[in-house]
C-alpha cells in the first residue's frame, strides 16, 4: 500500500521529510570488479573485450564481428513492422525539431575599453552512447541520446549495446540508423565503457559517453569521468502528479503506473487538494494493477515508494513539489499553465490533463533523459549543450591593455603572482617607450 | 630543462604522445579520511566542524563565530589599500558585464500538431563557494565563482574559507562583498564541503558547490556529488602559446612563466614555426627565472613539464594544439584572429600578442575557471549556466494527442511498457466517444 499523507496531520513534516529521504537504490559494490575490467581493457584491448563478451553475454566475437556490418543492420531493420518504423520515424523527427532549437549562439562584442570579447560553441568530436541489453533495451533512448549529439554536430557517433546470446533488438538498430550513428558495437558492461573511453585496436575512443546502464555501467562511467565527459548517473524514475478533483481518477492512475512499471525502485506521488479524489485514484491504481502486464514490478514500486498526499490548497502543492524536485511533473489542475510558471525545480513539466508523461518518453520532442533523485534542484535533462563546449575569447588592443592592464597587475601582485604581473608590465612598458 | 621537440624529428609522434599522457598530479589517497569526516559532520553537525577547525586550522570557534559578522567583514575591508580595492572593483564590474550576456533564453512555441513545447531556465536556489586558505587564497577566484552565481539569480550565496590561526584575507572578504555573498564561514577542508552539502545547526545546506581546493576538498566534492551539484574537479593549470618569430621572446617567456609559477605541476608549452625563436624564448625564460619571486615553483614546473615544439607551419601548430586541448591558448602569430577560428578544443583563447593570459585571470571579463587536463575536448569553463537548470515544458491539446499519441502507444507497447501505452489510450478513448 502506498503512503497516505495529509498536510493537516501534525506529523506531516516528519513523514514528508522521510519520504524525501527514502533510499530507493541499493549501492551494489561493484567498484573493484569494474576497476579490474577497465584496467584489463586498457592493457589487452580487443582480446579483453572478446573474453568478457564470451563470459557475460555467451557470445563469441572476433575483432571483425565486434561491430555490426551495414548488411547486418539492413537485415535487422527489414524485420521491423511498418507501424513501429513509422512511429520511430515520427519520434525521431519530433525530437530533432525540438533539439534543433537548442543550438546555442556564439557571441562577440567590443567593449568600452576597446577589448574584443566573446565566446564560441563547438561540438565534441566523438561521442559514444551506451544502450542496455535485455528488457531495458529501449529504442527511444537511442533517439534521445543520439539526436542531440547529431544536432550538436558531433562528427562521429557510436553505440555500445550488449547482445546476450547474440540477440539484437532490430528497433535499436533502426533508431541508431535514424539518428546518424556510424558504428554499433556488440559490447556491454564496464568493458564497453572502457573501450569507448580508452579505445582498443578496433574501437575508436570517444570524448563523451552518455546513456543509461546497470550498476557496472554506472560505476565504469564514474571511473572514466575526466578521461572523457559523461552525462549524469541516472537513478530510478519518478513522477509527481498534482491533480484536483476535476480529473478522471483512472487517467491519473495509469500515469502513476507508467513510472511504477519501469522499476521496483521507481516512485510515483500524487498530490491533490481533495482527499476523496486521492482515494479514488488509489482505488483506480489497484484496479489497473489487477491486469497490468508488469503488475509485479509496478505493484511493488507503488507499495514501497508510492504516496498520495492531500493538501489544503495549490500553494501547498507547489511548495511540496519544489521540495521533491521531481524528474517528471504532471499538472492536471485548473490553470495548469499558471501553476507551471510557479514551479521552480522539475526536470520536465507536463501541462494539463491531456499531456500524459508517456508522451514525453517518446514523441513529445523534449528529451526523456532527466535529472532524478531531487537533482533537478541543480541539473537539467540531456540537451544539445551536453555535446558541445564553449571556448571563451578575448582580444586586447594596446589601448585596451593600457586601460585595464594596471588593475590586473595590481591584483596579480596582491595575490603573490609576480609573473602574472610581469606579463602585463612587459607590454605596458613597450607602450610607454 | 624543458623538452625540445620538432615535428621534423622522426620520433616526434612518440615524444608528443608521451607529453600528452604525462601524469602531473599524484593521487593523494585521502578518500577514506574524507569519508569519515563527511560522516562525522552529518552525524554531529557544528560540534564536528568546531573540532576539525581546532585540529586543522588551530582555531577555536563556537557556533556563533563559525561565520564572520558584518562588522568583522567591514573592519577587514577597511584595511584594503585603495589601489587594490579599485582594481578589484574594476575586475568585478568587467566580469559581471561579460557574464550578464550569458543569461540563457527561455523558449515556447506551438508546433504543427498543436502541441505547445518549450523550456524555461531557473536559477539554483542556493550555492556555496569554496575558497582555499593560505597561498592559494585568491580574491579573483571569489569573483569568478560568485558573480556567475549572482548573475544567474541564485538567491543565497555562501563561502567557506579556512582561516588558519585565525588569519583571514581582507581581499577575499571584499570580493565576497562585491559579489553578493551573504555569509562567509571560517571553515575549510572536507568538513566545509560536508557542511555545505548536508547542512548543520548553523550552516544552511546549498544545492551547488563550486570552487578550487586541495586533495581533501576535491575528494569531498566528488563524494557529495549527487546530493548537490559540483563544478569540475580542476587539475593543475596549463598554457599553450602559439607564437611566430615576429614576437618579443621576453613577452612569451613571462606568459609561459605566469602559468608555471602557479604550481610545480603546471604545464607551459610553446609551439613555434621558428626554431631560433623557440631557443630565444627558452633563454628569456631562464633569464626571468634568475630573479622571479616564485622561481623555485616556476622553474620546477618548466623543467618537468615545459616544452618547446618546433613545427613546419601553422597548420601543424593548430592540429597539435587541438590534441592538447589546452586550458589557456595564446595566439601570438600573424592573423591570430583567423587562427583562432580554426581552433576547436581550448578552454579560453587569448588572441594576439597584446593579450597576455593574465588579463583573463583578473579583468578581461571571461571566467578564469577553465577545463584542465585535456577536458576542453568535452567541457567548458564556469559560466552562468552552471548555476541554472532547464525545465522542459510540454502541453498537449486533445487534437495534438490524437495526432501523435498513437505513435507513442505503438512504441510503448514495443518496449513492453503497457501502462505507458494505457496512459495515452485512456485519453484517446475519451476522444473517440
Amino acid at each position: 500500500m502506498p503512503q497516505f499523507l495529509s498536510t493537516t496531520n501534525p506529523d506531516f513534516e516528519t513523514a514528508f521529510t522521510e519520504l524525501l529521504g527514502m533510499k530507493r537504490e541499493s549501492d551494489a559494490d561493484v567498484d573493484a570488479a569494474v576497476a579490474a575490467i577497465i584496467a584489463d581493457v586498457r592493457a589487452r584491448g580487443d582480446a579483453a573485450l572478446i573474453e568478457y563478451t564470451a563470459r557475460f553475454d555467451r557470445l563469441t566475437l572476433t575483432p571483425e564481428t565486434l561491430a555490426f556490418t551495414e548488411q547486418e543492420i539492413d537485415a535487422a531493420i527489414a524485420t521491423v513492422p511498418p507501424a513501429e518504423r513509422e512511429a520511430l520515424e515520427l519520434a525521431a523527427a519530433r525530437i530533432r525539431a525540438y533539439h534543433e532549437r537548442q543550438r546555442p549562439d556564439d557571441a562577440r562584442w567590443v567593449d568600452d575599453s576597446g577589448a574584443e570579447l566573446g565566446w564560441r560553441w563547438s561540438a565534441v568530436s566523438a561521442a559514444g552512447l551506451y544502450v542496455p541489453g535485455g528488457l531495458a533495451s529501449y529504442p527511444s533512448s537511442v533517439l534521445m541520446n543520439a539526436i542531440p549529439a547529431q544536432v550538436a554536430g558531433v562528427e562521429r557517433l557510436c553505440i555500445c549495446a550488449p547482445t546476450p546470446d547474440g540477440i539484437a533488438n532490430p528497433l535499436v538498430l533502426l533508431a541508431a540508423r535514424l539518428s546518424g550513428v556510424e558504428t554499433v558495437y556488440r559490447l556491454g558492461g564496464a568493458q564497453a565503457v572502457a573501450a569507448m573511453a580508452y579505445g582498443t585496436e578496433t574501437v575508436q575512443a570517444v570524448d563523451k559517453i552518455t546513456g543509461p546502464g546497470n550498476a557496472f555501467v554506472a560505476a565504469a562511467k564514474r571511473r572514466v569521468f575526466g578521461q572523457v565527459g559523461i552525462d549524469m548517473i541516472a537513478g530510478p524514475s519518478e513522477i509527481l502528479v498534482i491533480a484536483d478533483a476535476d480529473n478522471d481518477p483512472d487517467w491519473v492512475a495509469v500515469d502513476l503506473l507508467s513510472q511504477a512499471e519501469h522499476d521496483e525502485s521507481a516512485q510515483s506521488i500524487l498530490i491533490t487538494d481533495d482527499y476523496d479524489f486521492g482515494q479514488a485514484v488509489a482505488a483506480a491504481v489497484n484496479k489497473r494493477l489487477e491486469t497490468l502486464e508488469r503488475r509485479k514490478i509496478a505493484g511493488k514500486s507503488w507499495d514501497d515508494f508510492g504516496a498520495v498526499i492531500t493538501v489544503r490548497n495549490l500553494d501547498e502543492a507547489i511548495a511540496l513539489s519544489d521540495r521533491v524536485a521531481p524528474e517528471h511533473l504532471e499538472l492536471a489542475c485548473a490553470d495548469a499553465q499558471g501553476v507551471s510558471e510557479r514551479i521552480r525545480h522539475a526536470g520536465a513539466i507536463f501541462i494539463g490533463a491531456w499531456t500524459p508523461e508517456a508522451i514525453g518518453d517518446y514523441v513529445g520532442g523534449p528529451n526523456h533523459v532527466l535529472p532524478t533523485a531531487r537533482s533537478a534542484r541543480f541539473s537539467s535533462g540531456l540537451s544539445v549543450l551536453d555535446f558541445m563546449k564553449r571556448t571563451t575569447l578575448a582580444r586586447m588592443t594596446p589601448e585596451a591593455l593600457a586601460a585595464i592592464g594596471p588593475a590586473a597587475e595590481t591584483l596579480a601582485i596582491s595575490e603573490g603572482l609576480e609573473a602574472h604581473g610581469l606579463s602585463v608590465r612587459a607590454r605596458l612598458e613597450r607602450l610607454n617607450k
